[in-house]
């Protein structure tokens, strides 16, 4: 069993990054800028952003961080959504998620310019992604293919099982995993609550990405000797171990899985780092190419 | 084993638009309008636009024929697009596949505004289908679920296998059946030339769709007693039985394959005469509302 160290591979994408930034600036080229909104005073969202903002000192990337109180209007995110479509300094921006309930999640995203949306939330990106052409990846999903690139992971005509259909990672990543490319090419089946039979489908994976997010579903009796496991669970549970007072599990029981698998992502230090990573690189992009 | 008789389901849906067509008449209401673009002289493609042009009529549409020789400049064809998503008396409209090949079909599908693009080929349908948004759903997708509608025939939970994973079929019939929704609801596996061990994944399949272009493709060894069957192959092969030289086949061996069916499509008159019916669904659609 190899452990999937998406921590050490985060830091090397991470790296790579830095590496173009510079000599972007050595050619006098455009220091790639990514803006994040974030409402409210919500504990998860302050995390994330901090951790975006962070991630975007580490390898060179200007960042700026527009702050609203819980009570913005829709009216006025909206018009800042607008302002930072036309701003030519931003190369690409999020809003971070969830918003309040009296705002429309999707109306926002929507009014996103694709061409900036580095989350990869528009749907117009949701259909170039599923059709095979240039588009931003949803973060998570991408993530995910790298984290298998990089451990040369063979996906090609393998049986995939996704468990959860969710817009932001179930459904990309089934997508992503069916395009003629690598990784990718695979057999991929989308799983969810109205599964009959689960784990007779499950258990024939050859690799398993499991996206429900319920804390420990996947036992060692679905998986099949020398599956690939990812974990995409982070479910905050209460915990007297941590400081906080919480902490992290995914959708994996990684003890009694772990020893079954060819390879395995943990909770934390698997997926979750990536998840930035990707939002990095799609901003790159978006300051490298127009598409 | 019943037959899914989608000759009769068309004309059914047919005489529902007819009837609503006739009710806006009666208050007053704007008739929808398709138009299609044909470029060149495509015996398939002729025949196709006839028998849109042909439905049109049937339920009461007025349409608008815009023709072109082969050798029209994408330019010219991209001002044509323009001018028809300008176009208030045109609420859809659509460009026959395939153009030739001086002109990039995907810079021309990209150009239709996608509130008018009742093929459902723009990237923006594609993700708002995926995403589960209100959108135009690809003629040939959209037909396979009205027939799964029509005929009651169970979907929640069921194990649906689609072999192919084309961008207008495929894929699109793919995100819907995992929608939460009916039809839909469906545990989905997307099979394709690299799957390995196909014959073991269709053969736990509670429905198939075959939508993969290669003639009596799908074998009774490959159904499991009770399945759906849908069969989206449409493929001309030489016959000497026909005048016109040719007849068409679907992708399934129909003969050994129906005796283990609980329902099936025919090829002719299965999924293809549904096909053009979702076109004028989808024309109405975007008459009615505005998304």
């Amino acid at each position: 069993m190899q452990l999937i160290d998406g921590k050490a591979i985060a830091d090397i994408v991470k790296g790579e990054i830095a590496e173009t930034v510079k000599k972007r600036k050595e050619q006098g080229l455009k220091v790639p800028h990514l803006a994040a909104i974030l409402v409210g005073h919500d504990g998860g969202s302050e995390t994330y952003v901090a951790h975006k903002v962070k991630a975007c000192e580490q390898v060179g990337f200007e960042s700026t961080l527009i702050r609203f109180e819980a009570d913005v209007t829709e009216e006025e995110l909206l018009s800042v959504v607008d302002k930072l479509n036309k701003d030519q300094e931003i190369d690409g921006f999020i809003v971070q998620l969830p918003l309040p309930k009296h705002i429309s999640e999707q109306k926002v995203i929507e009014a996103i310019d694709y061409k900036k949306d580095v989350d990869g939330f528009h749907p117009i990106n949701v259909g170039r992604t599923s059709i095979g052409l240039p588009s931003f990846v949803s973060a998570t999903p991408a993530g995910i293919l790298e984290l298998l690139k990089r451990y040369e992971i063979p996906t090609k005509g393998k049986n995939c099982v996704v468990i959860g259909r969710s817009n932001i990672v179930g459904k990309p990543v089934a997508s992503l995993m069916m395009q003629k490319a690598y990784p990718g090419d695979a057999t991929v089946t989308v799983c969810h609550s109205r599964t009959e039979n689960l784990k007779n489908v499950v258990s024939q994976a050859d690799i398993i990405i499991a996206a429900l997010g319920s804390p420990e579903f996947l036992t060692a009796d679905m998986v099949k000797e020398g599956a690939v496991v990812i974990d995409v669970g982070t479910t905050r549970v209460p915990s007297e171990e941590t400081k906080s007072g919480w902490k992290l599990k995914g959708d994996v029981k990684f003890d009694e899985v772990a020893p079954k698998c060819s390879f395995i992502t943990p909770v934390p230090g698997g997926v979750g780092p990536m998840t930035i990573v990707s939002l990095l690189k799609n901003t790159l992009l978006a300051t490298e190419i127009k598409f």
